[in-house]
């Protein structure tokens, strides 16, 4: 790897800001989120850019424009960006050539881009020239990006299952009831969730049983301004009037009991991530299946002793088979607790990578 | 109530101290921590004592003791402890004549002393025309003696239920294998637990299932200093083979199936706080008589679809009814989570004292 002409301390640091910028940009969309920063030789940050979303300036566009707009001639900057420049053609030209043409001296790029299409930027870049390192901040960078990396890498979304249960794993209590079990921070926060996924799924038993908005609402409860892409898992017909026909998000139904093909055919829709609401059958085969790449358990403390549990038959028949996760976060809300959990990696060389390797199992369970 | 001679912040910061210097005693035993500072008239503490367990000098005798020592004279002192000076002859004599006889000028208490015989120290310090406040930091006073004043108010142990169970509420797998649901960091912090109760119980269905040994261990293996009383509840006999009764507490078995008697009973042997550890069928029982006053629940993010539940039917019906508990606090503990929450208080006027109101319900379940 190429030495970069600035310190490490005056990169990591433009990289952490980078990503900071990055991390504004919406999570939900295509496109992955990217920041950029301009240094000159002596290591000041010029100018700075973002991904605002699709159909808007790629991050080192939006960087170069900065500059521009504030009198900063570009040459000689170095360019420290999040992703690789890309090096197609889409809504905007290829960065890389951007970043060629405004005479950058170097680029420094956290995460190589794995898109098939995009990818190449910094051979291209070194091609004319330009001094390029990849890796700053690399754990950072890839933590920043985990869907939309998933998702680019394996075809499939993905797939945070959210379940909201009580102490004793229960879902409803024993006539159906479930309003509320887990409490208004709770609720609140999975809104904040819907929000930020690109879709939500449901079975269509659950659409049958709750008749679900699947909306994404303020605490106050209107709209959120993103609405996820509403799916319906299985074969029973959504009724004309279910509230999914409401207002909220695009309505899908993929009337199949095959849930791998599901997967495919929404990453196929570049649904990047994919949040699964339930209910128990939709669970259970997406676990059976290890296509779970994120748990949010919202677990409140409350028992019920009976009623419909989170998750039903996984085949798991001894303790050193159970479905573990790893657990990257543990919140309050309230009298509720989050946790929110990884799938563990198969192999033991990358355990802080487990979304990364594809599934191992087909993910043909019925649903 | 009598203004207290010295300023408020004063009077708070020495109680502080003196709940600080409390809760280096003890919390097991049939005796209450108790701390004791002795301030000058111009508000320097010049003495402090704690009560380190049964047969040692209580906290205001320990104090009075240190300034001796040091050569400080406690006449016209004022002393400020945790819990309303004794006025009954025990191991010890009353605290409140001790004070009367060292000439200390006031005495300030945080929680006034509900012990049946203990109680009475504050009238018989007024009456030889010492000034008394009660109620400094007295939430703080009463959260440090929770479940001694529990004990002490209701005759029963205060009730602390463990639960240990995956994110779907089972207890075991399938195959009932149960080693480990929960990692190393929540069977060590499991274990700090019992070093801190009087007595540990579990169900005589569990002896025969799981022959837990319930000692408490240090994280090295080694038996703990303090091993709590060790209580078999039902009518199963304890097989002679049984690691209960190796290495560890007493055992006592209380072939009943009367769970309020067995409760009764183990408060007459003065067992302040009882950690009840399963398995389910006392659980269930100790929850549906309402006889629950924390939960210890430590959470698993492992899934298991089938197995033991941490809780059988509670003869809840609808989600309204469950048995909800008010949390305490959220740790995490390596990958696990514990949540501690309390009974609900049954009545809207003190929703942060459930545990000082005597169970509603008779605990007549079968165990």
């Amino acid at each position: 790897m190429t030495q970069p002409a600035h310190g490490t301390h005056t990169l990591e640091t433009a990289m952490r800001r980078a990503l900071d910028l990055a991390a504004q940009g919406p999570a939900h969309g295509p496109n992955p989120r990217v920041g950029c920063v301009l240094l000159t030789p002596d290591g000041r940050a010029v100018a700075e850019g973002y991904h605002r979303g699709a159909g808007t300036p790629h991050a080192e566009a939006a960087a170069l424009d900065a500059a521009r707009a504030a009198g900063v001639d570009p040459r000689g900057t170095t360019a420290v960006v999040t992703l690789e420049p890309c090096a197609h053609h889409g809504r905007t030209g290829p960065c890389a050539d951007a970043l060629i043409g405004a005479g950058v001296a170097a680029v420094h790029v956290s995460v190589p881009d794995p898109h098939p299409v995009a990818t190449g930027g910094a051979a291209r870049l070194r091609a004319a020239g330009i001094e390029v390192t990849v890796g700053t901040l690399a754990a950072d960078g890839e933590e920043l990006l985990r869907p939309w990396l998933h998702a680019v890498r394996t075809g499939r979304p993905w797939v945070t299952l959210k379940l909201a249960t009580s102490l004793d794993g229960r879902v409803a209590a024993a006539d159906g009831t479930s309003r509320w079990i887990t409490g208004d921070a709770a609720r609140a926060h999975a809104h904040t969730v819907r929000a930020r996924v690109d879709a939500i799924a449901v079975g269509s038993g659950t659409v049958a049983a709750d008749d679900p908005a699947l909306t994404a609402r303020t605490p106050e409860g209107a709209l959120a301004g993103h609405q996820p892409l509403r799916v319906v898992l299985g074969t029973r017909p959504v009724p004309d009037g279910a509230r999914l026909h409401g207002p909220g998000g695009p309505l899908l139904h993929l009337p199949t009991r095959d849930l791998d093909a599901a997967l495919r055919e929404l990453g196929e829709r570049e649904v990047r991530h994919l949040l699964v609401e339930g209910g128990p059958t939709v669970a259970t085969a997406l676990l059976a299946a290890d296509a779970v790449d994120e748990l949010h358990a919202y677990v409140a403390p409350v028992l019920l002793g009976a009623g419909a549990g989170a998750v039903a038959d996984l085949g798991v028949t001894t303790v050193g088979d159970a479905a573990r996760f790893t657990t990257r976060s543990v919140t309050r809300l309230g009298d509720d607790v989050l946790l929110v959990a990884r799938r563990r990696a198969p192999s033991a060389e990358c355990p802080d990578r487990p979304a990364t390797q594809p599934a191992t199992q087909p993910a043909q369970e019925e649903i």
